[in-house]
């Protein structure tokens, strides 16, 4: 099945404040995300979502790069089967990584990504947090406090995670697509 | 392990409008609900996170009461076995239903508990939500149409699953105890 | 569902010895615990029962307290979703370790319970026992016995958690219901 | 590892009533088993046990034949993975049912196994019992109803696997060995 | 990590059957796919395994087409997160069935893929055999037949799944990695 | 359900080549293997099939034993619940370790084995490969070159298991059931 359960809103019904964050999107992108549209059928949910959002991912300070956020997203969307999250977020692990295969191997298998030593301990914990949150304890904490991360890196790590879990389950429940563009961001030069 | 692992602010310290929602709540509730002070030491995302709390749990209108939501609440955060999410919303599940018993029953086993068989397809939904959502399809939605849920309804119970599955994430990995005041609320006559 | 699938007998009808039994567990609680009715459709099973249930519950010597043991009945019975055996022992649980809030703690996760380290190394055995018993080896009791278990106390948590494995798989597959008495007591002052 | 962890109590040490069930038993199969006098040690257990295995597995009455009994056993203690109760008991179900490939194709795999449909229905329910008791609801009945089994054959297929789950636990964990009689029983002519 | 455990041997000095084969891949493709060197060091199994490979994947007759069998190995690898044959073999799935997007949809929720309803069918036995092939029974095959699927299909399709499964084991245990050049093939136009 | 769904060729109308091997098999184990034919019906996967096997199992050299290969066998189809090779593979183990108990005990539960620590860290590893090959990493290698395995006798092993996860797959899928004959070899002097 490949089409939206719920029908998006056409951009001109939109209220003010999310028709002009949809269009600055589509102005930086090339084109509107299927989630913007997807979750602007209920604005109350859709402004959260998006300042939750904003939060996590556009957040100055601490030592999580943007790729590392979104190399995050891509596993745990993996491991939550959410081909939305996967392809969309995938494409821009691929631009901020600028590494056009990683996105496919974070996804098929992280354990088996080229990606550095402290960025697997970061997914295993994300990946944790992901699949088994409640059996965390003090013992997880300290592989990543070895590879220099904070503690307010691990509320991000934590975090991401579990907003995207959110997100998954919305995209999944909803079989929202993603936008045909996003397969191929990031895996050519030239492309953007 | 029984304490927090961050460090909450204290009141006096937190922004203004997080300020007042809180003297707000410990006004309504008698004491701060510990999730209030512990997501502040994040202002952007205690914004985010109530206001998508709100749009979802204080929704007017749609055929989901107040008691259909926290039981949903309840019945998945038991299944991602979140302490603070089943004690502080099984006790606000008991007020509204006005009934003693079901929180308990919700969480150990929902499949037992003593609620009518519209709001056992609504918990079947949530649980497929909460644990598998990616294996959703159509036949899922037709048992919720046929106990008249809209798919407005249907919206709902997935977006409440999903977020509180962001909630227990955040929760158990930060440790967040329940409030002692939430373990008795609703069990007595004039409690609360 | 919230009705007993096998009706049981009547108090006049049962055999002697197990009359007997049931009035002074009446005598000593205020009401009759629905297990002693339910079983008692089975005269034999229900002498085997409560025999076994007695020699691993009211066990003199060893070093497990009755709390202790009222605590490894929660927690797996929490894992196997047992509607009765949470809530009726959970009830037991409180009384004896005069803890209000560790029966909800240790039933929805025993890794966040405000319990003892000894609690959670017997807790972390009695899981195994519950979940995986196939999987024992030499290096499950090592943290046992560093935390003064003895080979014996060992063989309590084992039974403990094998014997109401069973009584679990009777409960759920009857449908067995918790008395309403047993939902609040030990939570407030005076309550028993 | 294959020595019990626990030692057994000597024949001559074992209280009367004891010992003559196990001469008795030697009387009869030639050998003691193991269980015997592995449960020994603990004369109040011993006693349970096998007062609530005989009320099980020698009942008279119902529809359930020897041969049924055991190879639930058989069935569901290969699914705990317990070589004790898998070894003798399929050793039983052999000959009981006079059929020396019976065991172990019910042991690998009893979808696959030469058994008559209303024997696959019932161990269909019975590994229902084994491994997700709390999920039973009236549907689960209703294919045994069809099959001639009465509600109290229900009830000894649910009893039956419930007590083995008990022994399987208690035989996994103290690491309990069948005796080497067992494995060639019934698989040959004149053997036994 | 992203080296293959074992040390491929170097095309010199291979055996001539295997050398011309290889150089035959080289010639159609560009490039030789790292599984046909890193198995080469073990010439008699190389054999065997491409043998079995051409006699399920070259086949001819049948009603599945090439493209349906290389869907089969994209979301079969998928599920035993074989980095190498999801990268691989979505590959060629997207080259066969001219869809550039069709194998990241099937890799990450093949429910969600823009396929036909046949292939879905297709794909749902497929990961029955899979992930658990013991609970195979006739059911499964009634879909099959019905979506025109004679039993020799089927066979293919369980040989297929079962193939690969042997496959994605070698690669996962000796991390095989995928030839980048796998990655962007069939993603754009004159792409070969 | 105990029927091949697919018809065995008759042993006249096989190629010569696949002919003479059954023959030959007869001739040495006094029937043929069910496997032998039901895989004839497709002549180039029977083919690769054996080559396969052949290159696996009688390899010479390495430290794997012959019994070592069919515990491994045993082992890991038990864990795939297949039936044929369980009971096939099961007696040709009990053969080789002259060891009339082994090949029960691995198929149940091979943790209680009466093997050496030797082949326990070997099964555990064909475990990891069986099960979750995906996870396999530096520190599953460590035990085994403990013990004296070097990394082609660990290629040996991971192959074995792959191959015969291949194995369990058809035969399970296409319900092959083992020959009586192998159900009692092994068990007693004088069988062959």
């Amino acid at each position: 099945m490949t089409t939206n359960r719920y029908p998006a809103p056409e951009l001109k019904d939109l209220p003010d404040d999310i028709k002009a964050k949809v269009l600055e999107v589509q102005e930086k992108a090339g084109f509107v995300p299927n989630v913007f549209l997807a979750l602007a059928r209920r604005p109350a949910e859709w402004r959260a979502f998006f300042a939750y959002h904003d939060a996590l991912m556009l957040k100055e300070g601490g030592s999580l790069t943007k790729g590392d956020r979104e190399m995050i997203v891509t596993a745990t969307s993996a491991a939550n089967q959410c081909l939305y999250c996967v392809v969309a977020h995938g494409a821009i692990l691929r631009i901020y990584e600028k590494k056009p295969l990683v996105a496919d191997q974070v996804a098929v298998n992280w354990r088996k990504a080229d990606i550095t030593p402290r960025q697997t301990a970061m997914l295993e914990f994300a990946m944790k947090v992901c699949l088994r949150a409640h059996e965390i304890d003090d013992a997880d904490f300290a592989p990543l406090h070895a590879h220099g991360f904070s503690d307010e890196d691990i509320w991000d790590i934590a975090a991401i995670t579990a907003f995207f879990g959110l997100s998954n389950r919305m995209a999944s429940f909803s079989n929202m697509q993603p936008n045909p563009e996003f397969y191929l961001m990031g895996r050519v030069p030239k492309q953007k």
